[in-house]
């Protein structure tokens, strides 16, 4: 299924994908057409049938696709047709809010570990999980099949910390660090930057759009 | 310069084309092809000239952009030419991350106000910021004009937490709660769904391609 050709764009839009169909699922929509679903999510029809097909079209018919059949195959490509265990380096309130988050469980992501340098905060816990030292972090990785760390520490500590993570055998890391990595290159660790101000940059625009409008 | 004809795929890529040149700002870069820019961000050259012809083509000459004057353009675009003033309603653990949160005060976004309605938290301050009462909402954001809400309460909240910002003219909402709200139509407020479980899927897909290459 997985395709080194495929764009970082078309990859980029299926969380999106999955997340509506979900919707659509659970407010018991069978079937919808690519006019529909774009339609509902603000893009055009054929970029849809563009982005589908590059994984084969799954298979519209003249009356639109099968919801359920459409999102069970993006979830497979997104690899959440299994859960996966998570755990979490640097345990201040980013991770506290994290192991509150409801929307990892849904999508079969579990935060089964916290982890600090902090002896003040080693064995203190977050809605009862344990934060651990990372000494331990090599074990518990090995031992528990960890599929992914987030990485949630200051600034002045991320290049050490994701080395330690690295180093401990955490194979994805989930950055939220608003800073470069530095990674040693020969290491095949794959790293995903969360860049939370995009998001914030996005709803600028808007707010700037809507104010302009109303100059108008 | 906003033009509701601007589709929402371009606008949702801005915020990336920013953030690559401030970074080859920073790098001391001056000029940059549109070959350049589109193999460092690994999308298509011919993306980023249609992205760039939307708002009239930045002037290309046949030897590039201007780094700096087209980062200042796309900033002017995003609405970061100027200071935006923030609060966040629900000061739990995220909200205590976030004033902690060295990617926003970068683009000229600040939060200068907490509001929460347990009686715990109020007079409680994270990094300095003294937590309100929801109460003093209203008198806040008309005395301190502020342009933007963050939404970080429990998901049993979220509505009723929506709606008094609403009331207390926050006209826009930056919603970090996984759910979907339920807001009055007539209200003008924008609002903007974070989703970070999107990030994870993301990575999802790109741990699972790996896995399925290396099986090959």
């Amino acid at each position: 299924m997985a395709d080194k050709t495929i764009s970082k764009a078309v990859i980029s839009r299926l969380p999106r994908y999955y997340r509506y169909l979900g919707d659509l699922d659970r407010a018991g929509v069978e079937r919808i057409s690519s006019n529909e679903l774009a339609d509902l999510m603000k893009v055009t029809p054929s970029q849809i049938r563009q982005d589908f097909n590059t994984f084969g079209g799954f298979g519209q018919q003249g009356y639109g696709y099968n919801v359920q059949f459409l999102r069970e195959e993006i979830g497979k490509i997104l690899g959440v047709d299994h859960d996966h265990k998570m755990v979490v380096v640097g345990a201040g309130n980013l991770a506290h809010a994290l192991t509150n988050y409801n929307g990892f469980n849904n999508i079969g992501f579990y935060i089964v570990g916290l982890f600090d340098t902090n002896p003040e905060r080693i064995g203190k816990k977050y809605n009862g999980l344990e934060i651990r030292s990372m000494d331990e972090l090599k074990e518990f990785v090995e031992k528990e099949d960890i599929d992914l760390g987030i990485l949630a520490v200051p600034v002045a500590s991320a290049n050490e910390a994701a080395a330690a993570m690295i180093e401990a055998g955490v194979k994805n890391i989930w950055n939220f660090v608003p800073t470069d990595l530095k990674i040693d290159m020969s290491s095949d660790t794959i790293i995903q930057n969360e860049h939370l101000a995009d998001g914030l940059l996005q709803l600028s625009y808007t707010i700037t759009a809507a104010n302009e409008s109303h100059r108008k």
